[in-house]
């Protein structure tokens, strides 16, 4: 495959570690970061070792609540100062701004894919970050990791717009979202009808934890107590106090995860027949569970089975979100130069490697 | 996605199971059957039951060995007659005709797809099936589900006429290659070095056997005394003679599969890291052993794991065949569709279902 440049969204976990394996990957290069505090952009690459090492522990964990400026609620203790550069600025590749998602808007032209790694606080922050897009005229691949259902009609909202641009959005394109939606998509190839999908997945987060408490705030919110709203809300104090009262460990059941939209709108089977749940544990590297897919289904010649689909205990959430994350990037490029535009997920996609 | 009209070519084990699956899939027409004998076209649709009744126990095991004609080398016992009408001609929807495929391509406006249901007896023949579609000037989707690696170089060489003719040929969509190879391609998302690609499958295949003579003829040129040319000489006789010998369980290493050079050729692995073997068992319906896909590799964070992808076991070869073969069809059918041609393999393509 021809040459693929990519920019970066968020400089949080996801966004951090998305960079990092691309740098595995011979036909992506990273061409631009960008935060709410600033852009770095360099289309012979970005070095991304330095970029990594001078945002070490200037991780941007606050949380954004608005769709396009600089502006944003300070969490407490979410962001770390190294003198006066925040968030990527510290890198000596970036210059701080005022709106660096116009920074890669203007720079458009020379970038084929946008991978959107910006937490979702508010349920249409990352649509309203795609009309940013829209507006200013780009053309090519945006891509996120969303993980709510109710998301994907949104995006869907806007297929026409996105079709008349030139721009293919690949949604709920992670883990979950992502991989394991992909993987029911496939499993489901033996039936003529699914029943039932049930997507199961486990989270060791002791060493990732601080790279990547976005993620654990997103998934506190998919506690019965809480919504995206009061998670939001709630200080980093706070949080680590919901996770004390389990011990660590919290189990999650019946989640509201884009892989049931997705699947019913691949044709696959009722958003309703899709189940996902999981444990995460942010006192152990260690998975407390094996990241299992189970799709049950009637064949043609009337048999009633399950396919499974499991991942290694020692495949990690960032190298099963992003690896994914590049790889429906790639696919995504592949139909946007073909000029296949408007919205696509991992039920439908199969992501390059 | 719009209605898709398609043809099968060849009315043996695979073309009639895939008949079948498609009455369980809406937006699926198919409009033409042919075999070596005649040819049935209805753009109304074809009555599948009649077809599948009407040719129950005539199913043509002839081997192929011309790549166009109706002369064929007859096998021993190998095509029963009811009366004067052979192979799909005993269908009142069929005529008798000395060239079938031609009679496809005269009509291949009005088919969107054509599933190259044909055993493999030459190295070329499948080629050779393709050229005469080149010839014919037809545009749209073919699509087989060889097995044999060597081949997919053979289509790749037609690459640049495919795509001048607008025509986007799907390989090895089956179930290995097919759903076990995008499976493969799936799993390796969570790595960035893939070190090892383990096909295991089961079949078991009593009652299918009748069905399905031409399949277990190819997997016997995959045992280390045979080859293609030397099992196609084979009778039927000689055939069972084998089976009995292995008392009808056979077991297979280090097959020639073309999941090898297919992941390679998506850019997963090399294909010598790829293996493919397995279990037949013509004694019982029931698998053997358990369809196991294994994907091991090393992840950006210096781990290594194993990604597991198993069907269930009562899921037959028919149905991982055929569920798989109807969903590479309608993927390659979107990707005609939306311009794309030339050559495609199951790790680069999500099928639909």
């Amino acid at each position: 495959m021809d040459e693929v440049t990519f920019a970066v969204l968020g400089t949080g976990g996801i966004g951090r570690r998305a960079l990092e394996v691309s740098q595995h990957k011979d036909s992506l290069t990273p061409v631009a970061a960008c935060d709410r505090h600033g852009t770095a952009i360099d289309f012979d690459g970005l070095d991304v070792d330095e970029l990594l090492a001078a945002t070490e522990g200037n991780i941007d964990n606050e949380v954004a609540s608005d769709g396009g400026s600089a502006a944003a609620v300070d969490s407490e203790g979410g962001v770390k100062q190294h003198g006066e550069d925040r968030g990527v600025v510290a890198s000596e590749q970036a210059r701080a701004s005022d709106d660096p998602i116009q920074d890669v808007i203007d720079h458009g032209d020379g970038i084929d894919a946008v991978l959107l790694a910006l937490p979702n606080y508010e349920h249409d922050f990352i649509p309203r970050v795609a009309d940013r897009f829209l507006e200013g005229g780009y053309a090519g691949v945006l891509i996120d990791v969303l993980k709510r259902s109710r998301v994907i009609d949104m995006l869907d909202e806007r297929g026409d717009e996105f079709e008349d641009a030139g721009i293919t959005f690949i949604c709920g394109a992670g883990a979950t979202p992502g991989l394991l939606t992909g993987a029911a998509a496939l499993a489901a190839q033996s039936f003529v009808e699914v029943t039932d999908v049930d997507i199961w997945w486990g989270v060791g987060l002791k060493s990732g934890y601080e790279d990547n408490r976005g993620t654990v705030r997103e998934d506190v919110a998919h506690l019965p107590e809480y919504d995206i709203e009061t998670a939001r809300d709630l200080s980093d104090a706070e949080i680590e106090s919901i996770i004390d009262e389990h011990d660590g460990v919290i189990e999650f059941e019946d989640m509201e995860h884009a892989d049931d939209v997705l699947l019913e709108r691949a044709g696959v089977c009722d958003a309703e027949d899709v189940t996902v749940g999981g444990i995460l544990d942010v006192r152990s590297d260690e998975k407390p569970t094996t990241t299992t897919v189970r799709v049950t289904g009637q064949t043609f010649d009337g048999e009633t089975a399950t396919n499974t689909f499991q991942l290694g205990d020692e495949t990690s959430m960032e190298a099963n979100v992003n690896g994914p994350a590049l790889g429906y990037l790639k696919a995504g490029v592949r139909r946007n130069r073909a000029g296949e535009y408007g919205v696509f997920g991992p039920a439908e996609l199969m992501p390059g490697f």
